[in-house]
């Protein structure tokens, strides 16, 4: 880590964190999309994929302007969070289950995002960084709509397809 | 990871993964108390590690109910937010700095177990594990009243006092 000493250090580091972390779930989110078996959670997977692209393009340009180059720090969170559902995508065998188990750690990730946005948003508005706080505030309200849909979608059919 | 076919054995083993990540935060929340230099904030910690001793009851009433033995399997994701935690505790020297990344980082560990018993609570209702519900919906309240109180506290208190 590089050295934090003010919470400006330390709103750049988590800025970096969740760079990391968008990064990582871009590169999960098509393997979870080919894995489901229900075409609604697929097409809710593809969705967000897209969704997400544009949540790292947003962060780039807090980074610029913010006069910082874009720059991730690898975040042991969503590593963490990440390889419990790569465990369950080579371990569970049948499809329905899998499909609820896929439909969980999309929400597991969905609440990391909203955790550290709704962070970073409180961050910013502390330090006066004004001009980034409504590109935070759009992707906080993207990652809380996914996380809805996810909840609907368990309720109304994936749960009930894997019982 | 136990094999695990159908919902049942999903439920049952995201119930192992809350049941071992609730007993680390046991372990966690003195260590951020202690650490802590506002007094509210520390106030909140030992708040709520109380709060989380109950929490662990309340999951050996649930696997109980059930006719399991308690049993915590490894969860990667609260490994990991935890060692993001430590690794700021030991990196961060400014205390009103690190008053702040500790109250994200509890937050993080919030919102993961918002989406946790989330989802445990919706499978219980699908597979009729009518019993367990209000255990599981009492923690999940009182985790979500949590994270409000520290976003709160964040605003009010501990992020301005670290800007």
């Amino acid at each position: 880590m590089a050295s934090v000493k003010t919470l400006d250090d330390l709103f750049l580091h988590t800025l970096q964190d969740i760079y990391y972390a968008e990064k990582q779930i871009v590169k999960a989110l098509p393997k979870m999309a080919k894995k489901a078996a229900s075409s609604e959670l697929k097409g809710a997977f593809e969705k967000h994929l897209e969704e997400t692209k544009g949540q790292v393009e947003r962060l780039d340009q807090v980074f610029e302007a913010l006069g910082k180059k874009s720059k991730a720090v690898k975040c042991q969170a969503i590593e963490g969070i990440i390889e419990e559902a790569q465990e369950l995508m080579e371990e569970v065998e049948d499809e329905q289950t899998l499909d609820a188990a896929m439909l969980a750690a999309a929400q597991a990730v969905e609440h990391y995002e909203i955790s550290r946005y709704g962070t970073l948003i409180s961050w910013a508005k502390t330090l006066g960084h004004e001009e980034v706080v409504s590109l935070l505030e759009e992707t906080l309200e993207q990652e809380k709509a996914t996380d809805s849909a996810l909840s609907k979608l368990g309720e109304s059919a994936v749960n009930k397809k894997a019982a």
